[in-house]
């Protein structure tokens, strides 16, 4: 192996066990091990959902904000944004303030629910001056096309008496006129990204209410309200703000998150790896660079898994790059990863363990595998 | 990687889980599945210890056997010997008639634990026409000094009145006379090897009685008895045969079995990675090849584990080839194997598992590594 060896580490986290920042910590650490000439370039990576936000801001050197906002059911919950090491951007995670885990199976109630704590860790962003916003939508407990952002960026949702609805997807059906005088106008400068992998459409079969009301606690009768509430929202926003949202593939996610933004926020949606890719600057790092090693804490076929390996893959592909991945569990089926541009998948596991343990084992177990890992590279270039 | 690449596979056996071949043909089948065109040799290898006979038959194409037996306490015992595929060769593992896993720890009684049914083993082989025999000499309940193997091959031991010793280490104080008339006269065409890897002497304080002694249910007054019978069973043989065995560095092995395949049957001690090594030819077949891999069931820095491996590993080193090494267990430590010659060792289990599902999944999980170890070394090579 050269001298100068370059080797860009872009993991995602392995999720309950280390950050993507400790996996490429990990990573270097047992590379050098193995051969301290090399050089590692660190680009913690995401895929838009939880852990995005942490991965943007190490990538980044920049800072994690943790603040009391109003959670999904209106009660306070603590939550987490980040700014970006220049100060231009500002990041979050949808579920740290309006996530489906911070509500107990029992409580959830869609129609209910809001994403006004997502839209106060919105306007915290903005208080840092930000140019850019980058937005995961993953995990909501809400079903509410955003209003509860709209509500807590100044925007007003009246009835036809002009009096404000109160929170969830449930009210959206009294929804007559917005008044967005009072909007933060800090907004004007922002451009917002949106991370959103699915497709689902508003309303509808595919729409937010039918597809992913379930799993939010909404019965047959409460995904009826709820989807012909959200139908009224759009033709409302539509008469409005001369927006139609209903049909566009994403405006479905995070019980209509993503149509909110768009609407509201003049939000682009995107592939939430894209997105990483770009704010990144992954392609540069991979284009000087000799190899790309990325990893994740599950491998394997299924489609929940991977994005981030795959993406890394993609780009590393077109520069004719070599890839390795690393991943606590390598999963039935992870073969077909090959195919997508992963040259060779290494499990971490130094034997048989409980999940506890291989959690807590992670840095040393990715920092022996990557040791190895560059000892056999060595070995085969003497 | 070139078209005609030689890889020689000599991995001992993962215990419990896979022989040696089984993991021969796991590691081929992952790498032709990488690599189609890569040229592997089967080497299954072994230390002296368990499985020791069954690599050795698979790696000539021989054939075992399994026949009834004597058993340590005078029980009958299914056992097996091996015999190489060129007919030339007998080979055997003194714990398969006479271990110590053959005994249930309350009836443990080395005063009366023989050796017999391992010399009718010996017998069987000779049937078979052999010129060479090699014997694994670990894990016996023994403590008879070969006394039941003499006895089983035709050798009378007998006390001042001419009457024959019954089975025992706790008779040899009685021996005055051996009678050899009757000894099988096929042994004078065959060469003994014997592996062992202790220097225990016979007696003594670091002899076979004082250290082996407890672990095979020996009391202190039942260890002073048998070391002192061995001392007086040294004389005898040195009397009767004129050889010294008394303080022959392994004449202490397998409660002094090593001393009497040296005494009886002119056996050659040898430390047993280095006769596998000599009998399976490795030394041509890296000399051949491009690579070796080896592996074990479990490695680390303790000396019970890595014998293979190292052995294997001393080889390609002398001919500066890579060494690879596949573990079902990387244990604490592992890393000073690195010192030793072995470049790389990979972990095989694909995630958190039971030792349960580990050891059912070994084929799978050596087939999987092996497919992403060759696939990184093509990845590197393009």
């Amino acid at each position: 192996m050269k001298r100068d060896y370059v080797i860009v580490l872009a993991p995602d986290s392995f999720k309950e066990s280390l950050t993507a920042k400790e996996v490429c910590e990990a990573m270097e650490h047992g590379i050098k091990k193995g051969s301290p000439d090399v050089t590692c370039i660190h680009v913690p990576m995401a895929d838009g959902g939880e852990g995005t936000m942490q991965s943007l801001v190490d990538a980044t050197g920049g800072t994690v904000y943790t603040r009391r906002v109003t959670g999904p059911m209106g009660h306070p919950v603590m939550a987490s944004y980040g700014i970006s090491g220049d100060g231009s951007t500002g990041i979050l995670e949808m579920a740290s303030a309006s996530g489906i885990h911070l509500v107990p199976p029992a409580e959830r109630n869609p129609l209910a629910a809001t994403t006004y704590g997502t839209g106060e860790l919105i306007r915290a962003c903005l208080g840092h001056g930000i140019r850019k916003l980058l937005v995961g939508i993953g995990g909501s407990a809400t079903n509410d096309g955003g209003a509860g952002v709209v509500q807590a960026l100044g925007g007003r949702l009246l009835d036809a008496e002009g009096k404000e609805l109160d929170y969830g997807g449930g009210e959206l059906g009294r929804l007559a006129r917005v008044d967005l005088s009072g909007f933060d106008s800090r907004l004007q400068d922002v451009q917002v990204e949106v991370a959103c992998d699915v497709t689902n459409p508003l309303c509808g079969e595919t729409g937010a209410s039918s597809v992913f009301g379930p799993q939010k606690g909404a019965t047959p009768d409460m995904i009826r309200i709820l989807d012909r509430n959200l139908r009224h929202y759009a033709e409302v926003i539509k008469q409005e703000l001369g927006k139609d949202i209903a049909d566009v593939p994403g405006a479905g996610a995070a019980g209509g998150l993503g149509g909110g933004l768009m609407a509201f926020l003049n939000g682009t949606l995107r592939k939430g790896i894209d997105m990483v890719i770009d704010f990144t600057g992954l392609e540069n790092r991979i284009r000087q660079a000799d190899m790309v090693w990325t990893g994740e804490g599950a491998m394997d076929s299924q489609t929940q898994y991977g994005k981030t390996p795959l993406g890394v893959a993609k780009v590393a592909k077109r520069h004719g790059k070599p890839v390795v991945a690393l991943a606590g569990r390598v999963g039935d089926g992870a073969e077909i990863l090959y195919d997508l541009g992963i040259d060779a998948i290494f499990g971490i596991m130094p034997g048989a363990s409980t999940l506890e343990e291989a959690l807590a084992g992670g840095r040393r177990n990715v920092e022996r595998t990557s040791e190895n890992i560059i000892r056999l590279m060595q070995a085969m270039n003497r």
